[in-house]
């Protein structure tokens, strides 16, 4: 996939994002239809990125930023006056709310390339979606080292395999790389560690069941897929060592946010002396959020509550079934706030944090 | 449904099971096809009744206890001898393991017949059947009055509807009543008290957005569907008064065994000075179990987890979705413990009990 990965890790022949250098679109693996399927689908548009991000095509912190950047180019490829640099830049903003990479990348890529006059401004977008992306690729895989070492640290002398538990998919269907959450899994792995991962399945959109489980299968990872509510009772009969996810967005005081269900699981690791640790790249980080509340969350249909995607038994194809009577209301939060006081280390491309002052002090604060 | 319940609870046209007296078989609602659909199955063989527990085709602790006594007496039907009596108590015995009621039910009938000579059994533990569903009624009625205190306190000076929070199904469905947990909801309505329901969709099986949330709506009642792990945000932003949910089996230090996800949503609680009530007929407290440790957790089949069923969107069907790629490996254990250390008081037909040692007060220790 890149230099900078290592080449057993690299064995999966998938990847979340693919651009060929000076091409006028991006080819995105559909993840709506994992793990049944796997297809590609060509953006060649703003419009087409916008949608793919909003409908969860492409989801993933990390990886939405890249790909609103490629959005960002195509739209300047149409109309790079300063109304069109705004115009793209607000309807990319605005498909998804919570996750801070992508304003992160929106905001980077208008200011590299608004001193440019508008012929100039669509290549300079290609240049630097395409130094984001190859960025992610690089952070990733220095996180995975750094999070390498927690995995070895928990290991030492240990004679059975190290039973680590995730949620939701902080993989490399959620990056542009080897994932953030998955990297040091991915490495342990790699170099022969004996691991099994407790997968999470993530309702409503089992992103744990239908992406991060065929992850593990694809690199023949063992692991095991649980209903959400059982990680509360793995944790307390001892078989949990380590719980490592991702973050859509952290926090000037190291509250994490991420999706719905991760407070729950940090509260379970509390109450059992459980490692928590949380992966994320630096642009996951919002120094301008003094805490957690002042994160948006997002409110997404009742729909993915109430009616379940799959492939169904009795034909073979794909379907939604309704799991509740007609009429039956439903909220659907995207994502929770975990409060820092859980939150046992950071782990970032830089090293790993035990709390907001050491993240603070390994990132500065974005200024 | 009974002279025990006020008639206003009553307004809902269901119950879980019928007993005309006289009759040598029993209707039950088969629980698997809600809220889909509504159909009776006659149960007129022990073998019959085990299959209907086994397969959930009735589920809930109490409701297991009348249905599983039933069982017994049709077994006594067909062989009233010793070993008969024998065979049919450990065959109905093994189709659950954790609810704790089905075996008080078992035992308390082979206890009224064995005296008996074989031609006078089946009658009597007819008998004993019928007084176990009466019984039940009645428990049901006053541990609502005991609960509807509790909701009436946390209501008083209030100026917006008490939001109240379940799992998985503690409901008429769940009982020969009108619920344990349900029960105080229910009276409260019924008094016109404003209040709102969340109801935890529980995974796998769903019996939240199959059941509660159709109780809920057969009834009137406010109430919102959520997965399961959205109940930790909730409680965090305030959105939950109080959590009120149902028990498999309570140990004598007041450990509680029930529904996968109740230890999450206990430590939610707790962590945000939510009250956390467990609501239990007397029989659910099984004093030889010295803490939640001794209770057997039943791991049911890895096809719960794997594949949903539900209504197809496309055909309106019946059916399955498969959520996960083939031979994912899955882990299905049914029940967690809750520590007694974070439960706020246990609901009973005698009173709220603030602890084990009150518990044990009110109901003494079953000998």
């Amino acid at each position: 996939m890149n230099d900078a990965m290592p080449p057993a890790v690299d064995a999966a022949a998938y990847r979340a994002i693919d651009h060929a250098r000076g091409a006028h679109f991006i080819d995105v693996l559909d993840q709506r239809l994992l793990p049944h399927a796997v297809e590609t689908r060509r953006l060649a548009s703003a419009e087409a990125v916008a949608a793919a991000i909003r409908d969860m095509a492409v989801r993933g912190a990390p990886l939405i930023g890249a790909v609103g950047a490629y959005g960002f180019a195509l739209a300047l490829d149409a109309d790079p006056s300063d109304a069109g640099v705004a115009r793209a830049h607000a309807m990319l903003d605005a498909t998804r709310p919570t996750a801070v990479n992508l304003r992160w990348a929106l905001d980077r890529v208008r200011a590299r390339i608004l001193p440019h006059a508008p012929a100039m401004r669509a290549n300079a977008a290609w240049d630097e979606a395409d130094a984001i992306r190859a960025e992610e690729v690089s952070i990733n895989a220095s996180l995975g080292l750094h999070g390498l070492s927690l995995l070895q640290d928990l290991m030492r002398d240990r004679e059975r395999p190290l039973n680590v538990m995730t949620h939701c998919n902080a993989g490399a269907l959620a990056t542009c790389g080897f994932g953030t959450a998955t990297a040091p899994i991915f490495l342990a792995h790699a170099q022969g560690m004996p691991l099994h991962v407790w997968v999470s399945e993530t309702r409503p959109r089992l992103q744990g069941a239908n992406l991060t489980a065929w992850e593990m299968a694809q690199r023949g990872i063992p692991h095991t897929l649980i209903v959400d509510s059982a990680s509360g009772l793995l944790m307390r009969r001892g078989d949990v060592d380590l719980v490592i996810l991702g973050a859509d967005r952290v926090a000037a005081n190291g509250d994490v946010c991420n999706k719905i269900g991760t407070y729950d699981k940090a509260l379970a690791a509390a109450d059992n002396h459980v490692p928590f640790y949380v992966a994320l790249p630096s642009p996951t980080i919002d120094w301008r959020a003094a805490s957690g509340d002042a994160i948006p969350i997002e409110a997404r249909s009742p729909d993915e509550v109430l009616a379940i995607r799959g492939r169904t038994a009795s034909r073979g194809t794909a379907d939604a079934v309704a799991i509740a009577g007609d009429g039956t209301p439903a909220l659907n939060l995207a994502f929770d706030v975990t409060p820092a006081r859980l939150v046992t280390g950071y782990v970032t491309e830089r090293g790993v944090a035990p709390d907001a002052a050491a993240l603070r002090a390994l990132h500065g604060d974005g200024t």
